[in-house]
């Protein structure tokens, strides 16, 4: 421990009832505190406000190092009137259903390819059963619900099905179906993550799903207008093509922001040949109900000129707002960010010291389950085992699951530009050839990967970038080199494995700067 | 450059003519030499011998280098007469058309998933043609010839289809179409490969195939037998099994020799629960050919106890011999091993310094086709670029494409504690659900993976075993991650991919010898 640090524990105890400012760094020496103030007779170690990945994976560690825990977990139904089970966005609206509509897309081509495969089949007369896969979809969502149910029971995790508010910084009040509870505790976790927005304009709420209704919609959604480009939209879009329906996605200004652009347009250009259509740099202005029940959607370019398409769905992924405001979070003095009421925690420690935050209520931090689910667990034990390990929020590998999958560790090539000057950069790329796209033919074009790195020495990692089959997969590995400070030499001392679309990666020795071709290379020499 | 290495380049000058002994680390200084001795009027810089995968890396970066290259290439017709084209085995009988297959019946098995997502088909009622598969496969395989020969036209590498046979040292003679040819060189590269051995038994070579013909058989292979289980004999026994072929294996000793023990075993439970047989510590006897063509084969197991079946196709995959001899290579002056006739090879340079040797013809070297690449590349680098860069031949990632995949990297669990002593390794390992199994309710009772570390400080580690789907793109990464020298503690501080199976590999945290089970986490939390 540092000089600073002891000072600065000083400061933190004499004022700790007050405390409304966040001290970076001290999020671990709070533990020093857990037998002083309102938290002394409190009637739980930590209380979780919030049943997704993030705080029942701080729940279960924390119990299993002693802590006595309760878990609060509310879901409000959509205005269509959707809802679900315990375990948050990524098992019932999220990464769990989005994945597998997303293989089922994937099997359709996969019958495609069967065929040239030698399978005696035909491909054109096999058609999709959306309530059979939505049934079977929320059969597993349904088996998820219950073990994450049936392992809180186990591990000896308090479950409370009801909205917590707070009341103080150190009571949190919910209403359940058995009657009311106020519940004290010495420490608490706001995991309450987040929902998508709806636009501002007639007929959103009305007639508009989201992405926490379409992994359960009754009927099959037919032709789709998607509004949004993000992750969430592409990816909807996607699986809905692949399924056989019309997908049409509104872009208000570029794809995947935040994400390196050019594999974004790659991403896009690749969704297009599929058969998704974009309007591009457009907004959405009404949706209102035609006479035969469908929906009439007007939409508006850059130049306010309007169109306007019938649909028989509208999904709206615009964003996603954290769900701050439900907790009665101003009672508690945690300070919400004024733009978009997330909490900005230092090591998960709000501004309030007793209180900490993980998972997508967080500010400026991935809203990845993983990211939560990690953050929760070092947080536990920072908590109750002693621990000193913060959450690394750096270098976090993702996968967008597009038609051709986008898998990403690190930074986008703009960001290393801005950070590092172009000069100071290199960029390694190449097209290539998956083995299995040959017999059936399919598109390769854009089959891409870059590397970015730094130009000097033995050129240091700063991003990879990957779009192609099982690019999470691929990506993965090379996520836990870049933690080891990965280089382009080590990369290419890495022999590859044959056949696979991973090896690419290994093959990489054109840069952008030489302006070589970075065609396809030969197969297997 | 040390003392000794200038010491030893006196020597080498003086000796060079007579040298028939190896000096380690001498390679790259045999550039020197390139003006003097029976070199020095050559025709060629380097003549290569064998135009498979190590064979033409090395040539194309020679030539790039600005060195005059031939390539010779002859393929020996099998027993029962199959032949191929330019680009040795990976191309034509090994990786490419093993991969294809082995995508054939996974496609197979997505069929039957794609029912459980609701694509109406009826998997029962589709069959596979082997002729369609098998035309599609030689059909790929066809385009890799041409565009492997087209490349070493545009690239000014001299092909010549014939068997080149050593005259001295410095020579080598050829029969072609043409008429004869002698080739004199600098340098020669032996990279011959190898061919599949068969048993000393009746009915072997005139009834039996091997690889070399399994992937343009004309017929379907129907109900077949396949002898050995190293990774070519279960890999076509899992193809096979997966297009709808009864098929067997008979295994001498152990599955998989020279890897894990365990991983091997799993490969073997879960071939059987796909409906492969085995016949372990089983040897064939004899084959012969039935009244009806049909061959009958008798084996013993080890208490010499005969056991006899009728079979369609006998699959001879019991090792593979290099094709040294057929160089005439005693007249070379090149030394081969007395137990196989491969050749040892410090640096890839033989005993005669001015002939080298790269792919499957060496040594206790990996028999991967990327290897042979890499080898022979960098090989072409230190001989003609002034490059002073060995090929590395430790931690080599490979994949053995069964049914459920084993993507390896490092040491097994046996070859660890071998080294280390059990007290100083650490095992982790866990069973885990890829989400897309769920709904077709595949069985995961052997996806598993296995992590073998150092059981000390970060804890290094030695080798990374992983069972599953896209094994090969699962692990290619984490092979970069352990030229990085990964630790466990790197692997747990990487954030997964959510849901992907290759972050099973960064939530490890079971020991072996805490004796915990090792049973699936939760999915997400």
């Amino acid at each position: 421990m540092t000089d600073r640090d002891s000072y600065t524990q000083v400061i933190l105890v004499i004022h700790r009832t007050s405390l409304l400012f966040s001290i970076p760094g001290v999020s671990n020496l709070t533990s020093h505190l857990r037998n002083l103030g309102n938290g002394a007779n409190a009637e739980y170690d930590l209380v979780v406000i919030g049943g997704g990945s993030g705080g029942l994976a701080a729940a279960k560690e924390a119990t299993a190092l002693g802590a006595k825990v309760a878990v609060l977990d509310y879901v409000t139904p959509t205005p269509i009137g959707t809802k679900w089970g315990l375990g948050g966005t990524c098992v019932n609206v999220g990464c769990i259903p989005k994945k597998l509509m997303h293989q089922a897309a994937l099997l359709g081509e996969a019958i495609h390819d069967a065929k040239t495969y030698g399978w005696e089949l035909e491909p054109e007369n096999i058609h999709h059963s959306w309530e059979s896969l939505k049934d079977a979809v929320q059969g597993h969502i349904k088996s998820v619900n219950w073990v994450t149910r049936v392992e809180l029971r186990d591990k000896k995790v308090e479950y409370i099905n009801g909205q917590g508010k707070f009341v103080d910084p150190h009571t949190i009040h919910t209403q359940t179906k058995q009657g009311e509870r106020t519940l004290t505790a010495k420490y608490f976790l706001i995991a309450v993550g987040g929902r998508p927005r709806y636009p501002d304009i007639p007929g959103a709420v009305e007639y508009g799903i989201t992405s926490d209704d379409i992994f359960s919609l009754p009927k099959p959604p037919g032709k789709t207008l998607i509004v949004g480009a993000g992750y969430i939209g592409l990816e909807c879009a996607g699986f809905l093509r692949g399924l056989g329906y019309e997908a049409t996605v509104l872009i208000r200004s570029i794809p995947l922001r935040g994400f390196d652009q050019q594999m974004a347009n790659l991403i896009v250009a690749e969704m297009e040949d599929k058969g998704v259509k974009f309007e591009h740099r457009c907004i959405p202005k009404s949706v209102e109900k035609a006479d035969d029940g469908r929906l009439k959607v007007v939409w508006q370019n850059e130049h306010s000129e309007e169109f306007s398409d019938i649909f028989d769905t509208v999904l709206f992924a615009i964003g996603r707002r954290a769900l701050t405001k439900e907790l009665d979070i101003d009672k508690s003095g945690v300070k919400v960010a004024p733009d978009n009421e997330k909490i900005d925690a230092e090591n998960e420690q709000t501004n309030v010291p007793h209180i900490f935050a993980v998972g997508d209520v967080l500010y400026k931090k991935p809203e990845l389950t993983p990211v939560a689910i990690h953050a929760g667990r070092l947080l536990a034990r920072r908590l109750f085992g002693g621990s000193t390990i913060h959450m690394d929020y750096d270098n976090v590998a993702t996968t967008v699951f597009t038609p051709l999958e986008y898998g990403v560790v690190g930074l986008s090539e703009e960001t290393a530009i801005e950070r590092f000057g172009e000069d100071n950069i290199e960029v390694y790329h190449a097209y290539y050839k998956p083995t299995e796209f040959f017999i059936p033919q399919k598109s390769i074009v854009h089959c891409y990967l870059k590397v970015v790195a730094m130009r000097e020495g033995d050129q240091k990692v700063l991003g990879m970038h990957f779009i192609g089959p099982q690019a999470g997969e691929v990506i993965q590995g090379f996520s836990a080199a870049m933690k080891c400070k990965l280089t382009i030499k080590c990369m290419m001392d890495t022999v590859g494995i044959h056949p696979t679309i991973a090896e690419e990666l290994t093959r990489i020795k054109i840069t952008r700067r030489s302006g070589l071709d970075p065609s396809p290379q030969a197969c297997c020499s």
